[in-house]
């Protein structure tokens, strides 16, 4: 057997609670049959005396991530912080010193993918980031294993929780915007500042993560259009724009308003990608896809439409692809993209 | 690079056909960046000649597929003729010479996996069958990688596409099990046999493989129920004893019937599991499931509820899964159950 692997955790928010939890309540059978055996070596949080109420062991934690990072001990490093930086810097010292390192950063991938791809490729270090889209929903793996064989038309998808838990409760209260989404700040569904998901970012850069796996390229988030003036988003970002009243129209319609991201092979070829909110048939899959479930299509040939949906965020359902991860590398899978050529910064012009 | 693998397909059926039709058009780009190359060593079909008119080289075609099989050249075969014999046969003549195995033929690893497991581990071949559930849907693969973190509670779907069309006409049309029946087999929907199909027996079959990938065993088939005294399938198995008359009784209530595979853990850890048809809310994600369309869903911890959903079966979607394994092979990613424990014959008494 091969010696086991030291993980260190960063972050013990949400989801690295539950990563946390779960190597503390499960230990050892957090391993495959073929596999090292992992091991928690750390956590590094915010504030250590809060992390022990929550009962993480003392002896774990850090409040120095980057002393974790350059610790010669640690194998592997989970990522989980969320946002920029120290995001960036700690995943990039990571596999700069040919750790493996698994993330849920969809910012960070989406927007520094190209350096950080080319930085593991150099050093060899493993790079897996399954839970940065549709939260514990596998879709990475599969477009980049059982769908291996086919060539993808389009990916299309409700990938923001926030966003859809938001138009789900106008839909069905009939309420504006402004107020729904004071209620879902309340009751912990959307954060404080809310912009990265109701202008449609986040989808963004969920959209381009699978645009990597699916198309063979790394897209620039800011070449994502998210703005329409024709549609009912009223040529403002995201959901922003999107009134009680145009809801209640679509409905007059048979139609559901969705907070759709859509990237597709143009007919050159480049990949053209937007995040826009549509009317779709009541009826459509994707019209009922409500309340935070994800649900991302896949059209490809030669299989045709196939559909993964479930529950697109939140700490345990997102452990459940951090962990799977964890298993992958402890298996010598290779990283999120293994099996697929390598993508750089893509020419100028190109991937818009 | 390593050196190209020999693939040898046996039957050119609906799904053999279009493998072989990947193999010539695609050629070269049917490999991954890390793997090595796949060539086309031969084609073993019934009628030669009628193959060589659907424009397959004469000199891949044999109609000794045992040949093939024993062809020291041959190092990959796929095995498409489906049913029991004499696909078992060459698949264990296959694994026991050390090749690797990729089958889409449910009836045999079903009734025959624990042996052909053990076979495979103690040969140390590859066996592959993602085609054998859903079609092209992926949905093995992410039970055993991306998933392998979880703890299964339940697994439960549509997995069988004949049965599916016919409940979906049903329910559309009003008319009766066996002029919808006659219908699907003359535009061949359904077989001119449809018992494995309508009696249940092709979803228990499919039943057992996921039941293996989620739960760890070997059911035996036999095990699976069909019948259900107090359901709407009236004591017969499968839909055969639905009538016009229940379809329209159940819409009544809101509800449609579904032919539906669920196998559960139960309390004592037995694993309980049984085909039935079943009456469900309209509104439900499996009662929207209709035609030819398969969807499973996943019940498991810490993920929640994931579905997988897509085309269930025809030869352009179910190739993919074929083509998909061949890729895997060619990458070394070992077999369909890789990273799982070894298993075999269940003991008496359980698994039922």
């Amino acid at each position: 057997m091969t010696a086991p692997l030291r993980v260190a955790v960063l972050g013990a928010g949400t989801v690295g609670r539950e990563v946390v939890r779960a190597f503390l309540e499960r230990g050892e059978d957090l391993r495959s049959a073929d596999g090292a055996t992992l091991v928690l070596a750390g956590v590094a949080v915010r504030d250590v005396a809060k992390a022990v109420a929550t009962g993480i062991p003392e002896a774990l934690l850090t409040d120095a991530p980057a002393h974790l990072v350059a610790d010669p001990d640690v194998d592997v490093v989970v990522e989980l912080l969320g946002g920029e930086e120290p995001a960036r810097t700690l995943i990039a010292a990571s596999l700069g010193a040919g750790k493996a390192v698994v993330t849920a950063n969809k910012h960070v991938i989406a927007h520094h993918g190209p350096e950080l791809e080319g930085l593991a490729r150099r050093t060899g270090a493993t790079f897996r980031f399954e839970a940065s889209v549709g939260g514990g929903i596998p879709v990475l793996g599969p477009l980049a294993t059982e769908l291996a064989a086919n060539r993808i038309q389009r990916v299309r998808g409700i990938l923001n929780g926030t966003t859809n838990f938001v138009l789900t409760a106008m839909a069905q209260e009939g309420r504006d915007y402004a107020d729904i989404l004071a209620a879902a700040q309340a009751a912990g569904y959307a954060e404080a500042d809310p912009t990265a998901d109701v202008e449609g970012h986040d989808a963004a850069n969920k959209l381009v993560i699978l645009a990597r796996l699916a198309f063979g390229v790394w897209m620039d988030p800011a070449t994502v259009a998210l703005v329409d003036a024709g549609g009912p988003g009223h040529g403002l970002p995201g959901i922003t724009g999107v009134s009680a009243g145009d809801v209640t129209l679509a409905r007059a319609d048979g139609e559901v308003i969705k907070l759709v991201a859509t990237a597709e092979r143009g007919l050159d070829g480049a990949i053209v990608a937007s995040v826009l909110p549509l009317r779709l048939p009541a009826a459509a899959a994707l019209a009922c896809t409500d309340g935070v479930l994800n649900r991302i299509e896949i059209e490809a040939e030669p299989i045709g439409v196939v559909a993964f949906s479930g529950p697109g965020a939140g700490g345990a359902a997102t452990s459940s692809a951090v962990l799977g991860d964890l298993v992958a590398i402890a298996r010598g899978l290779g990283s999120t993209w293994a099996g697929l050529a390598p993508a750089g910064v893509p020419p100028a012009g190109a991937g818009s």
